[in-house]
């Protein structure tokens, strides 16, 4: 048994996502498809990256993580396969692997140029169907990737620069809002590692929050729901291990009326 | 061959289905997973616990069905398993089984406590991933539900208090609205048994209907859509057995103005 | 292993298409079961015709394409199940499948008539469940079409009359935009074939476009997106061998603000 995960900007009103299965079924009948999200903006890159690192290392062993946000289809951008311990992940080279490449331990880089594993005649547009997919099957039954192109080095491949958080003379911890998700809740890109190298308080503590400007006082950052009462704003390391604003049973963007790719400063009380 | 549905309310914006799929595989490689709907209103407990009832008995006997409707996750609320002579139900002890305890013979209930059986560290936000996910995949694979944790009686466990539709003195039947569908059909909880127990007429035949106030009169209740003129709204008995309000070929929520949660009062014409 | 595709309009807000997977696993526990879409204009045949015309070929031989945009259901239309070299077409017998008829070679088509196939009691409402679901799973099992009803000749079929694009005396090209996709990519009902009896320059080269009588010139006819600059519109082949017209990086939907079923008419520079 074998897994191929799907991550896209198709939306599901098409039938993209679909024949794209179609597609990768016919060469591997054995394998299980899953799909993570079909619905990044359409191509944003740096959504693309974190979300990525969020569900990645869930998977099974051998699992092939296919990732299809590709505003370059049809120009000359390579399509890249990084193969870990792990995992084979499979993506255009415009950077939406930059967080990978930097956290995970690489055995080899592959740029996909073996036009034997596609499906032919190639579209100009839709490499999703007649690259991604027919590669990533043959992938999960077992074909060496090397087999599909040449080796490229780390640093061949394209990074974006992706904005880290940062702490002031003051202690005053910057970042930006990275994803809102359906409940509402702002991720940001502050991770619990770098917060907790400036901040050694260890309970329940109080801080000042200024989301795109906008100061607000006295949000408490807690361990979890329950020191909430609803309809008041928290901060919370979240599932994926970065700061999160919510509101508890609310909607913490409606509350902040705030976007995606916001600022948002953090101080800390004394 | 094993079966888990998933019902949350995640949407399907974020990565958090597929994070609990990759859980699920990890675990059982050869389960087959079925998507119910990730578009519960958030915390919506009343709406889950109807939506149980229509699809449950359609899946083969040893489904895992994993309902995820959670708003007090990270507080100290229970997880149950109820398990029946064909189905375990895992969710979250909130009230979101009361229907399913009302109708099915129960074999046992269990309370979730054991934690080698989770995905450790267990976060304060997504027990979807942590517990349910592990816990679902265990007992699809015929872990037996009391190596979970320990037996509670079903009068331990929460019930919502739903409710009913009721009759009055000169027949009207009060209901209310509980579910709006794709097509803009409204789902009331008025069931064919109780409808039927005070109204004998079995051919086509008229009512008058009050929805949040308003009055229609010569609503036929049909039996099926071909009785009725396109954009005419008629009742209905729907496949889930419950009195259904329609606009042939329209949407009845338009037609109406009406949202989930409204009354409704049905006065058959003499 | 088999495949069952399922293209509906039922959307993913409610349990309708977990429904259908329960009871056609029930049958069929082996089967691979992969959505199209579910999210089908309410009732649109002809958007339904266009669409099955896309994804269809590139499934495994033997998949079972299971169609239920409906609004027929619970009226005296017929099911029909085509069967082709490599697939099983299964639809309400309302024009759908009216492209596949007549873009396949038809070894059989049967009438779904045998009610011992059916889950019964048969709902007015929902055949999705009823009777797709179980007919679709026994095809998928192996079960020969003909034991489900029988046989119809091709002219039985209700077919739609679906517009064709057509060419003026001064080389005008006609059309009409079938569907829009998540990217508002307008896709039109011109065919590559059509277009180049008509227009036999192989370069890149210009138009003037009319969207519901609206004029824009200077339209580039492209090989690939990376012909255009940002935010330019474009016409492009695309993947389903139809002509496109898009906003490279943008939504062309937006930009033109056209809705599906308008008109567009292009006129060759000379």
């Amino acid at each position: 048994m074998s897994v191929i995960t799907l991550l896209t900007d198709f939306g599901n009103k098409d039938e993209y996502v679909g024949t794209v299965k179609g597609v990768i079924l016919s060469i591997n009948p054995y394998v299980t498809i899953v799909d993570i999200t079909h619905f990044i903006d359409p191509y944003n890159l740096t959504q693309t990256a974190y979300i990525i690192t969020s569900f990645y290392k869930y998977f099974p062993k051998g699992t092939v993580h296919t990732v299809v946000v590709d505003p370059g289809v049809g120009t000359k951008r390579a399509i890249i396969a990084i193969e870990t311990d792990n995992y084979v992940f499979l993506a255009p080279d415009n950077g939406i692997l930059t967080l990978i490449a930097q956290k995970e331990k690489i055995n080899s880089i592959i740029r996909i140029e073996n036009d034997d594993f596609f499906l032919k005649p190639v579209s100009q547009t839709f490499h999703g169907r007649d690259i991604f997919a027919p590669v990533a099957a043959h992938i999960s039954k077992g074909t060496a990737i090397d087999r599909f192109g040449s080796v490229i080095e780390k640093k061949e491949i394209k990074c974006l620069s992706i904005n880290k958080p940062c702490v002031s003379a003051d202690n005053q911890i910057s970042g930006q809002i990275v994803s809102i998700d359906q409940f509402g809740n702002l991720v940001t890109n502050i991770d619990k590692f770098f917060f907790e190298r400036f901040n050694k308080k260890k309970e329940n503590h109080y801080c000042e929050i200024q989301i795109s400007g906008k100061k607000y006082t006295n949000i408490c950052i807690c361990k979890n729901y329950k020191s909430a009462k609803p309809q008041t704003p928290i901060a919370i390391f979240g599932s994926r291990g970065y700061l999160e604003i919510s509101l508890n049973r609310g909607s913490a963007k409606q509350y902040f009326m705030t976007e995606k790719g916001d600022d948002i400063i953090i101080t800390i009380s004394k």
